[in-house]
């Protein structure tokens, strides 16, 4: 099979804080590491503006996507040595499958750009959209790469990270509620943010995970693991992924690429504060198949460059909007509920009368996740369900084994936040001129909360 | 004494993965953490092209900092309670002293810049000097925070970093051979390259740290944790800050910046690839009382925008070095000593029979530390030794109660390599026109170290 | 105030892997530690029988206890820094209460006895009653160092520890849903076992703790910190407190005990396997007040001691039951519902056809526990619930506030199972004579359950 | 083969805090386990009087066995992954030596016994004599397990601990410089201990080892790793295997064993503080073939059991030292050189004058050991020299490669101590009787060292 199935003279070690090693043995998965398009990794950070709530979490993309590839390899591994397939269509684990799984973990992310969350929202793109034109368009290296082993070989792969390839077991590997992807950036963001939660216990899941004919499931015998990996997942999101600080940079960086669209639009708009690579955005011409060559070059050091730049800016909030983001200036937030939610419009009236614009400068912003998911027939998207298998070999779903499970399935766990300047706040008696209108947004805070002053 | 003193109504709370929480209890450290100068350190690798061979080592100084800020003040805590000062000169504690030693510990590191040890070595600027500046000048925001105290209180700051203050105490934190910056960027390092070495016991040494008139030193029931202190350092100098992959990018650093002066030098040279912030620079015009603002804005982001333009740079040199350090396409490396030194001319020559220029594709890097240093009244630059305290008071220096630390004391450990292109080690038989070239080469490296082929 | 405050000249410093160091700083407390009563917490197994599952569950009620008295004494110190009572009853802390919570931590486990839920479930004892018997009978040595304070402070210490003292803050840091005691043991147990659960963030919960007019309460911002040590707990109870090995060597351990109550009874029962430190209990003439120095001998060693020479006794069943406890050999289990609760007598009828006396073994065990609770006027024994403060000062309980916690509250999870000697589940052709019998009982189970082998 | 190759149906997964879980995957290593004399070893400490010193390290040799067995299982993992011999005597790896291996590993200490390093010392036994007889004498159950395999095997399993097996991959492994053995001693005691020494890169070893033509070698890549666990290895000497608080109960003990030994001698020596199963030892009657069953009996908790018992003895010198055992009351000790080694008969001395038996309340002990040994023609006895292998195949031997690890080659580190009463160093002013004797005792002693008074 050549190039394929060709290992490396050396098994390369890399070192890893979270997995300990990462193992390299074939020289495609060497090959792939050494594209251009995957070094570019190394300059996306994986939590983009969490590092700004917990500043150790400045790991990037290239570590995850390592990560990913190994705890596919070690699955791999375990799923050779104790299920290997005899006949085709035993259900087993059939080890030949292994590469494009090796690949499809390691590239699966590879579409990611920076700041890809706010970035894909305001400018409607897609970085699913963007790995899958990375991996099958024949001018990038990762799609040279591939097309070593067979020309159909990069659509294999792509068809991985989209779901369609037709081996289950490979695709829950990246992609199901406990797979590669998830397990490999719980304990990356564990680790890296120090949040001692999303510790839990990956050797013990990788021994009672298995194959069988629709995919992947679990011995019985890993419940509580499984159970308190679902629970870990669910404080990182509470505690982590939730957090209104991170959100509230978030919202500054999307008012900011708002305001820099605006601008762009109109005459003379950013003079020569000109973000080249950024104007195929801000004018809405991107095309992922023509323009990937430029989207690859917009990483974070290029994007920080510019906000950094735009803080001399000559129109006033953006170079105020670019400041707060550059040095770290987070709004304020606070929680609102479908019965407070009527008093946004008198919130955001005293934050325009106190000079704010409130179409940059408030924001509402609602985070909500499922904890874990069940299949639903009516759903339109679902995530594939976790499967207990029993000693007998038949199957249960995660939330009739486990009553912790049970009690969090499909409830959306978060809230909904209203963010505003943080000097709405201040209580100096020297800030004379806003002062009343200072006092009086204060009363509809309470607690964190916003509250009907009229009612307490 | 107003500012100075001025405690936060509710104490901050940071959480890092390393010292568990950093705990922000002045005013005037949340200033100084929210100036522009401080938040760009989240912008400055900590360990520069470390993070191409331990691809964990993303964190950043900001971190560091935090870190260092943290340990002075665990360690002002503990003299606090322990040994508070009664009467002046009595060679105990004054708490007075702690905010001047917090300040110093957050800011010691405030002038580095983007991939300083290289950038310093090739433009010859000086990361502490920059420090003293940004203190000093009245244009920083750090300053003017720091002036609020009183107008001679960057002063102050500045000279405990530059160990002029005369509070030994207070200089000996921050700068000695088992200081907060020390002791935080082993347990740092060592926690995101994943190393495991460096992992020394920082609550014992913390516990049994002690100040006394001439400054700071340990009491002898701590011996072995500092033993284990100065030998995780070593460690972490053996196999992370003198890793031959690491200085093989630095190499392919320098060598490219190199190759920007010399090309700023010669009309048109860097063309529309021109970098606006690093001109003055590339041009020798820098002057760090004049030119604060711009180095400022020179973070790693700006730097790797750069490079990652100059790979279409039309100076072939230019391009292909940036592409190797965009892309991580390390040199490879050969320890050589004086005894083979003469044969460095004669691998040179054959490297540019390949066709590479050898002054930008070739160099030696000679990496050497001492684990510990003793007062040597001959040396101009000394570190203070570490002073072990016994029951009665006497002091003892570390490598006299030591045996471990004796044999290592004054001893130059590291090695000297000669760095080339990795083409040079091919073995293919297809790379037939250089083939005979590189037989010959390969003649003179046998486990990594430079032979001499006629006598092997 | 005499001893009560006398600080050792110099702290102690104990080497703890769980809490780091544990820091003697009282002469009483270094007293009491060393009295005969404490070290022989030194013989007690923390875990009773789970080291038979979880092997490295080695650790003694002494280096727990150790640990009670630390985070007591951390409390505290946190108290003392943020919270310090300015006057009587402002609802802050009084740090005069220091040294009773310090005793009352220490001490609380000090009744504890070898094997104590199985021994106190088979003898009638009480190892709370035995507590306040060590603390208050004048013939302890923890009695006269306690009463070097004073002579009504042995009541005070014991008062706490039964709940009865009037500062619930006191009470509270001993006991209560989230105290210094479940706090120690989580963390030690899952150190120890390597349960990998169980590891919620100490630090932040004590960060986040503060005294407040009626007990102790938890700052909001420590919601999610707190729920997590909810959740651990809960995964600590199901994965290794309630184990079904565990529980399965504990019913040998009853029915072993037992069997010996029932020899003693007659005449030349245990013969010259006779017990001597058992025998009061065995013989039920056992007085706390009386026989207190007696007790305090019966470690875990004289028990085992006790039970090795067992496995030579004339009597089958006690040699046979000793031989299983001594030697690891567990029965199995299934678990069983109200449903096929019914099935039980079917199938000891079975067991005891296959030669095994139903009473010795035999057993249904029903471990259950409520992950949390809250107050419930119309129940007798309750436990304090959880309060979180607000920035107002107005309190929530912690169901209220937390989805998770509120899912779990107040619901019985555990199972019910019955056990059974190992022997029933052979499935070799060679045991000729039992074979019928041993493949009509393996038709109860399935799945690790028992069912009606008519409907399935 | 039957038995011997015969794999458990369902691999058998122990949890272990140290090596995160244990693999039992093969029929006879589960048999072995559930041997009684295996078993016993979950009634041995693996530290003896550690435990009094670092009250975590309650571990036993049950633990330790079974990660000695698992390190050896994980070596022939790696070794027969990358290293499989392909034809007999190429150096290489066969494993069909593999169970071999994995029993000896198991096995290794299964002679040991109570406190073994007093008890041998004192009762002239021998724990590796024990082991060979445990394994070869046909009335252990251990014995019989091991002769499923074949009538030869189990004096191969002995040949391998003893070192006189023909393989020497096999014999390394269980006994070298760098062995299954000391790895996971060294890991485990630093857990249990928490002494944050110790804490080595085990998978980097694991990964860099390899089999030989002579044995096992290690490759020249993984020279820091080795390095770094000789230093660990040389710390935890230091820091707890010599720690003189464990010392000086060892010395207790061994009073203690001798008063005894010399009481049994008389006539009506121990009365009814008859210690049964210790006569043979306190008779010099014991002999390790016969006796082998009574000896398995003698635990710890035996042990214990008696010297609880003891301490109501009517002789006050065994009293008094079982009490000082029990309750842990270590003599303190002091430092002597060979130039004050003349000093001690004059403080023995001043010791007998306080009315203290010298004979039982006064000992030396030198505690020294060599980091690191290389081979020496001339010694008797010597350590296997570990050697590394360059990328030729030569090999280097390790204090050849390392500066560090050459420094302390050879060399003997540790201290001479000499013990006696705490009693001795009391200053009240109270204790009026001995205040001149113990006065003078003091002017002894400075800095825990014994100096000449008439010096100083």
């Amino acid at each position: 099979m050549g190039y394929y199935s060709t290992p490396l003279d050396q098994e390369k070690v890399i070192r890893d804080p979270v997995l300990s090693h990462v193992y390299i043995q074939d020289q495609i998965i060497m090959d792939l590491i050494n594209t251009t398009e995957f070094q570019r990794l190394r300059r996306i950070h994986q939590l983009g503006t969490t590092s700004q709530t917990f500043p150790g979490a400045e790991h990037t993309r290239f570590t995850h996507s390592l990560g990913v590839y190994e705890i596919v390899r070690r699955i791999c591994n375990q799923f050779q040595r104790n299920y290997p397939s005899k006949t085709p269509g035993d259900g087993l684990w059939d080890d030949s499958e292994r590469i494009v799984a090796e690949c499809a973990g390691l590239l699966h992310d590879i579409g990611h750009g920076a700041y890809s969350h706010t970035f894909e929202h305001i400018f409607h793109t897609n970085h699913e959209q963007i790995t899958q034109a990375i991996i099958t368009n024949p001018e990038t290296e990762v799609n040279q790469v591939l097309s070593k082993v067979g020309p159909d070989f990069p659509n294999r792969v792509a068809s991985v990270i989209n779901k369609t390839y037709d081996n289950q077991q490979v695709v829950q590997m990246i992609s199901s509620q406990c797979d590669a992807d998830r397990m490999d950036y719980l304990l990356r963001d564990s680790y890296f943010t120090g949040a001692q939660y999303g510790k839990f216990d990956l050797d013990r899941i990788l021994q009672v995970m298995r194959p069988y004919k629709d995919g992947i499931c679990f011995k019985m015998s890993g419940l509580h693991a499984i159970e308190y990996y679902i629970v870990s997942r669910f404080q990182m999101y509470l505690q982590v992924y939730f957090h209104p600080t991170s959100r509230s940079i978030e919202v500054i960086l999307a008012h900011l690429l708002l305001r820099a669209k605006e601008l762009a639009e109109t005459t003379d708009g950013l003079e020569h504060f000109n973000p080249t690579l950024l104007m195929p955005f801000l004018e809405g011409t991107f095309n992922p198949e023509t323009d990937l060559k430029d989207y690859l070059r917009l990483d974070d050091g290029v994007l920080n460059t510019y906000f950094s730049t735009w803080r001399d800016a000559p129109d006033k909030i953006l170079a105020d909007l670019a400041d707060r983001f550059v040095n770290r200036k987070p709004f304020k937030s606070a929680i609102y509920t479908d019965k407070t939610k009527d008093l946004l419009p008198e919130l955001s009236k005293l934050i325009e009368d106190a000079g704010f614009n409130p179409e940059y400068y408030t924001a509402t912003d609602n985070s909500y996740n499922q904890p874990y998911d069940v299949y639903d027939p009516k759903s339109e998207h679902h995530n594939a369900q976790i499967e207990l298998m029993q000693k007998d070999g038949s199957l249960v779903e995660l939330s009739q084994a486990s009553l912790l499970v049970r009690t969090i399935t499909g409830k959306d766990v978060g809230d909904s936040r209203f963010f505003f300047p943080k000097e709405m706040l201040q209580t100096d008696d020297n800030v004379e001129l806003f002062k009343p209108i200072y006092d009086n947004f204060q009363r509809y805070i309470k607690n964190d909360t916003i509250i009907d002053p009229k009612e307490n």
